[in-house]
């Protein structure tokens, strides 16, 4: 399991934050917590196995080589696990949602390298990640991720268990959450193109552009791929919004000083499960409270 | 028309030819040429004014101005009009493949702001572009075009014209050849990071998969939509791989030395057009034939 995890950015992966815990949980309470941290971790390992299948190391080998690396060299995020969970929440099959949890980690792949391309007016590099290759390199293998996420997703289609209309409604979902309404707008904001306001309300709009709306768009997709109503997926995908707005604003340095922001966006996400009535949320919730995901068993 | 037509690049469009052309043609091809010369720039406009309709400057005004302005700062792509007229070779109605021209050109438009970004390995800029943005924003709005070009072509979906599993294999047709087998493939080998043979070895290798395989992909996506028989597909995709192959040499520097090539690939494509027998090919060959698209009438 550890090695498995390994690669787990500890900003953003919820399995991370165990030992921090001061709190010692009840024998039953850990049950609970373990059979949420293996549902997590075998979703996780499934969207990983799923990536690397299809991103074979093959010829030619100056294209995939770095392909594969900054694929895999980015942190995770949650949102593709969500995507996964929403379509079982509402029935769906796990394999149903696999393409598109593999396209949203790899949009968010190709973001994440190109945020951290050296630009000359980018003076100095930006921490976190380690570069391997070239500039131009990590320019082009970005640009090459993003429409070989979605080839995957447009692939994925198999009429016997998902219309390709609802294939295509993915698509739509997981460009426009990634694209210039999206995730880019995100970057903009980030990079102090505009000012929206208080360095406060900034964060916030980042944090909704950015990881809100990629798991608004995880959990809408998933809902969606796995049969779920049009109230269950505006549902899903509400919960999605509020619990990826959490995960950005903690991940920030002022998180300490947001602490009301965060509960108010965990009161929201909360909200949106009580209204799925009849609906194994626990495992989805667990989202938004790290501790219970992430505690260890000893 | 002048002015329609005057933002074209001078080193890809085939209108642009015509004043260098020393034989003086008979009337009667005369009128030929108009026909052909107005058709192309008919698809051209409607392409066009497709894509204006598609991107309007709306809030995020700093994310959206870019993206209009570099949509349309790219050279014209050939195509993205191919992708029309093997549509309507086909048979189909025009309209039925604006989303997909227009998505090729949004690909390309977004490799060329991509290639003409100044990262810290390229010292110096390079030339063809008038940067009116900083490095930082040209990088984003790539980032944006390309998932836009394929949101739009999966909005497109009209399922009592065009079934969506033929608006997936559309998309899978477009990622394949923008993505890292294609044309992402190209810009390496472009940049030397492969030494594949000869420096004419280079060339050709570059043309395929950049201008080739954006144009065979035109050709074959318009006749999938157009609802062509999977023979004139791969009909109309070799044809495209060749006419493209052709468009991409010319605008090298070593084309002057390059001539049997050129000649040889512009057999190859008119070949595959006689095979497309009842089908009129006039409009579509003079693709490779720029001076009988280009003439003037005087």
């Amino acid at each position: 399991m550890a090695t498995r995890l390994s690669h787990f950015n500890h900003k953003t992966s919820f399995f991370t934050k165990s030992r921090s815990n001061p709190r010692r949980p009840s024998p039953r309470c850990i049950v609970a917590m373990a059979r949420t941290q293996s549902y997590w971790a075998s979703v996780e390992a499934e969207i990983e196995a799923y990536l690397k299948k299809s991103i074979p190391i093959r010829s030619p080998e100056t294209v995939f080589e770095p392909m594969h690396h900054l694929t895999f060299a980015a942190p995770r995020t949650t949102a593709a696990a969500l995507c996964v969970a929403a379509c079982e929440l509402v029935g769906g099959g796990r394999d149903q949602a696999m393409a598109a949890a593999a396209a949203i980690h790899l949009m968010h792949a190709a973001a994440y390298t190109h945020e951290h391309l050296p630009l000359t007016d980018r003076p100095r590099p930006r921490p976190g990640i380690q570069h391997k290759y070239d500039p131009n390199i990590e320019l082009l293998t970005g640009d090459g991720i993003i429409p070989f996420g979605l080839e995957l997703l447009a692939r994925s289609m198999d009429p016997a268990r998902t219309k390709p209309d609802k294939i295509l409604r993915v698509i739509v979902e997981i460009t426009r959450a990634t694209g210039s309404q999206g995730m880019v707008d995100g970057q903009y904001q980030e990079l102090g193109l505009d000012q929206l306001g208080s360095e406060y309300d900034i964060i916030e709009y980042v944090c909704r552009k950015k990881e809100g709306e990629l798991h608004a768009c995880g959990a809408a997709c998933g809902a969606i791929l796995g049969g779920g109503a049009e109230e269950e997926i505006e549902t899903l995908r509400r919960f999605g919004l509020h619990a990826g707005m959490v995960q950005g604003i903690q991940g920030k340095k002022k998180a300490g000083l947001m602490e009301e922001k965060i509960e108010k966006l965990k009161e929201l996400a909360h909200k949106e499960l009580k209204s799925l009535k009849g609906k194994k949320t626990e495992l989805i919730s667990s989202l938004i409270e790290p501790s219970v995901a992430a505690v260890q068993i000893s």
